[in-house]
């Protein structure tokens, strides 16, 4: 049985909205580099993934991802100077948001997870959630959860994972958290002969605009991927699904 | 080798772009209820499915779909009282097609298709696109193409398809034309044996807002699915695929 | 006594919203290149001629039409190419009837009609009175029509007009249509002398930005005003007045 | 020959930009309450009746009134509470100049004046002006004039035509100026036996919202209409139409 | 006791808001050239200095000023070409206001008075109310008075302060009024020694865009600031805070 | 020689930016809950002292701060829910960063630093200052650094200030470090009496809206603010002064 929004017809997911009050997911993904071993969708690719896992233990559904995010920023993301990478405006995003919640809302779904994948998003997403609360007003029974899937490791998963020490979730782009979450779900999209050797990023405490792209290693990876594995990835997988279903079930009371 | 462009690390996608200036091609879909046998993915799932069929005849690419689209309305998709059809406001669609469309220009890409599948995404895409290009001058070298694939059925297909005659592409909401398609493409997806006895929706040349629901068919769809196969399914396709990759060549100078 | 609500005094029109919940009706327009033998206000002028016609039989009254519309596309207006046709933003024309819907709906308008002579306008107007409803709320009285006023004319009439077969609205952009129309309302702003051979433009089943001018013919009209005249535009303007009277009457129960 | 833009095809206006760089007039009404014996749409008459003076005066051009103005305040217009009043959001009317001015500009226009004929217009017209010509650039020809018709009339013809003394123009909504320029433009939309005998309204030297409707008389008329005559309003027409045009003659370089 | 706001702690100021419904001021102001002896804050200093005047007589509360202001035009602020000018959209200072009225509503403040001490604000602050009002609903117990300072000065106070007349307020910009309230409150920041030779200003009925800076004198100054004191200040604050004193308790029902 | 810009007229202003290239701070504040023993201007008064000594050692000046902020999140501000916090929109913190840097451009300024007091703004400011970017254009020679104040504490301050351990900046919020620091520029608004008992806030790694107000300590304080001194403000205010001062003279090569 597919949890996914967008293969169920709208009489089953009438069905099952009416008689079982399911989560609803919405990944927030990205159009981004990734480094030369990670595609560009590994944002919006990765957030599906794990709402689906999360989706499965509570029987949740999973709407189809925003493949699109906030602009790349350098110390998270690379920056805007890279190829391929395909991005919003802030408002876009604000909007994009605040109409999919409101939708939601008007569907009868009470219980709303928005899954994000992409640093550069949260406050924008936030934005959106609030705007569109704002407009349901205070008696709207919808409750929504925002999160970055990451912040649901645990401190023993990452200090396994990362040996010589954690990097921090900042320089983890496209690096061995997302790398080995990649190994897991969708190996055939990982080039693992193509890591670079790019040392971590190291980054002054402020921005400069227009972009210092000089202090991004030229491959985008921030810091090195070396090391990643299925198996980590299955272990922070576990981590984040496991997580999440128990947040889930926790806040929406089920 | 794949051609859908969030696989591609950006690494492969940058040297594509130098060395072939292919087409790319933005999938413009929906969540949209299509009736209770084909799935609120519909529009998505048949534009990215025909882009891709595309993009191999002529060595593009495929970015990924928008997948949320204009309000439903009645006499095209149903309206906006589904349960699942999930919608955007006007503007915010036009800013997530400007968006798009100018940061495919900042990659260096000359050649742009938006192949639309949602029939009241097409104003607002047009004014995405006439935005971005107003922003990026007169001389950018961008060229912007803008389709609905249904369009591309030839005469002939669509009386051999519909041998009681064709009855229009308005009232084509989840029936013949849809319907096949995704029987070709995803027959999984299709659920034959819950395909609705509803006759076809008769409209006056009018809109009535609030919608007058009762216009509209229980089941969403609006003329009978009824006689779709997997084979016009395939002949529309063909026509669609070879007619999309003819316009190309001619416009873009392939 | 006239229909045309910016010769009342606000006295007057506040007695008759009061004691007569008139239908208002908004013409929607543009200023717009019509060929070189009609006028740039065409229509706006035929919107609100038909408008009059049908508030006369209905007891209505007509609002100050919307002079200006949305950017004129090669296949259905000619394009933003050509001197003279004065047009809007998407969101700008959203903007304009949001707030026009918002403000008849302060008067106590319960009744209230959009007509379309721009076919460009259509899906700006949509949205704008579908923002306008949201923020009215489920329990305005506030019911409205839209509707694009050739649609009215009959099968019969138009195998009339066109003995030699129906080209389509869609290339009746400064056509028969329109200039048999003007011919009857106003026929001092005809040039009839003035009317291009231009045969009918033929165009692809898709849009190219920047718009390929050449497709269009240079003097703006898509198929041949030849064969107009003031009896057929007579004979058209019954088919519209009478049948949006009849719609009005049916859905607003006069 | 006809000064008004929407009575010309655009063959003939595209002729007359490139051959006599005219002047175009750009009137900027609204709908809004004038008493019991002016109408609804005085404000937008008034300004395109004085538009096509001035026009024949300099072989200028009149385009279609702005027919709907910004919000109604009850120190100049009355206030929102009148029912008829119907206006824009602020950000609408801004939308709509910035719109018009930018499409003027690429007609090749580049002498362009916006005649002001409702108070309440005034900045966001100004900022409409300022965003487009932001857009433009600074190497765009284009020249625009802004104004208050009213501010053209001499300190002798309203030491005349108040013999009493001059109230001042923010008491003058629906007074004797207004009423004197309607009896010269177009006396069958007044209603003299309907002027009120209200006295000057009495304002405080500040605004409350929402508004203090007992503050403004229930007629909507500021201060008495009484002593209007065509007259007066021939001789305030002269002022104002022979001052815009020597303004226009010494701003435009004719 | 202070009045400021930003020097209450939350727990005081909501103390004082559930106590004692205080009336909440907030002062408009901007940056922006006020010639060669006042300080480009003369607009937001002096809005606040008598903001806090009046709330010490009435037991109320000044929030931060609004620091930026709407463009400074020609002929009341000099103009956008000045140096230090920095000015915002129209649109950004309405959201910023109607923003601010939403949050003293949503704090329970009933009283609030936004004084503008910059010419240009009036309109946009104006907007920003009535969007926030809108918002806030008919229910909303929030009243609103705005106002500019100056319109405060009585008859008898202008013709001691301008023996030879009063210029009007239009060309007060950087002049004997604000120079001489500054003497008053902020006497340190007034440089006596460099107040320029330039006569009044004379502008014509209409404006410029791009401005006319040849109509602007160089130094900024629209009218001298010669005979400014600090006992004009002194006579003039104590009109313009009696006055906005009087008001507020008679509208408010202090 | 104050380096405040609002105490600066303007051409004195324009001669420094002529002469001496000078680098604009421009502090980001806040008015929000700090606690019982915070004033509410927090962010904006430690933001404006902090931009000051800076600007005194690298001969720089100061704007006037954005007084208002992003909306308050439970996790590192309270939330929106306590009396005072007075917030904007996403959009309109947007715009305002956006219209003052593109003011600050045409003043000619090439160095501009956005100093940010309040965790909240960081997105929105980053997206303000890339639109303005955008709007500019890539031959502006206009370089921005952006900033959060407190990320220049050193670590062996940090070790210092918190001798049981840094609970991070998340928690952060009306404790030691902005406590410390108004004691050292501005203890005449501390309350050290009323710091309140509470324990460090213990949030979960996602968020819930509405916001669960249970999560917050009543008193709006996140970790406990006891332990701080004016010593430790001093300590911090010289790294974080010192560090910026560095971090532009070595970015803007000073």
């Amino acid at each position: 049985m597919t949890v996914r929004m967008d293969q169920l017809s709208w009489v089953e997911y009438e069905r099952r909205v009416r008689e079982q009050s399911p989560v609803v997911f919405l990944p927030c993904g990205a159009t981004e580099q990734h480094g030369p071993h990670l595609p560009l969708g590994t944002d919006a690719l990765l957030a599906s993934a794990l709402c689906e896992d999360v989706a499965r233990q509570v029987d949740g559904l999973v709407a189809p991802a925003l493949s699109y995010g906030y602009k790349s920023q350098p110390k998270c993301g690379g920056g805007q100077h890279f190829c391929g990478t395909t991005s919003l405006d802030g408002q876009t995003l604000i909007a994009l948001v605040r109409d999919a919640v409101r939708e939601f809302a008007r569907h009868g779904i009470t219980r709303l997870v928005l899954v994000d994948g992409h640093y550069e998003n949260q406050w924008f997403v936030t934005e959106g959630i609030q705007l569109a609360l704002r407009e349901l007003g205070p008696s709207s029974p919808l409750e929504v959860m925002r999160l970055e899937h990451w912040d649901f490791c645990s401190e023993s998963t990452l200090s396994d994972v990362f040996p010589d020490g954690f990097p921090g979730f900042a320089l983890e782009h496209a690096a061995v958290i997302e790398t080995s979450l990649m190994l897991h779900y969708l190996p055939n999209l990982v080039s693992l002969d193509l890591i670079p050797d790019d040392g971590p990023a190291d980054f002054p405490p402020y921005d400069m605009y227009p972009s210092r792209t000089a202090w991004v290693p030229p491959s985008g990876v921030l810091s090195s991927a070396r090391g990643s594995s299925a198996d980590k990835g299955l272990r922070m997988a576990r981590d984040i699904v496991g997580g999440i279903a128990d947040a889930v079930r926790k806040e929406f009371r089920l």
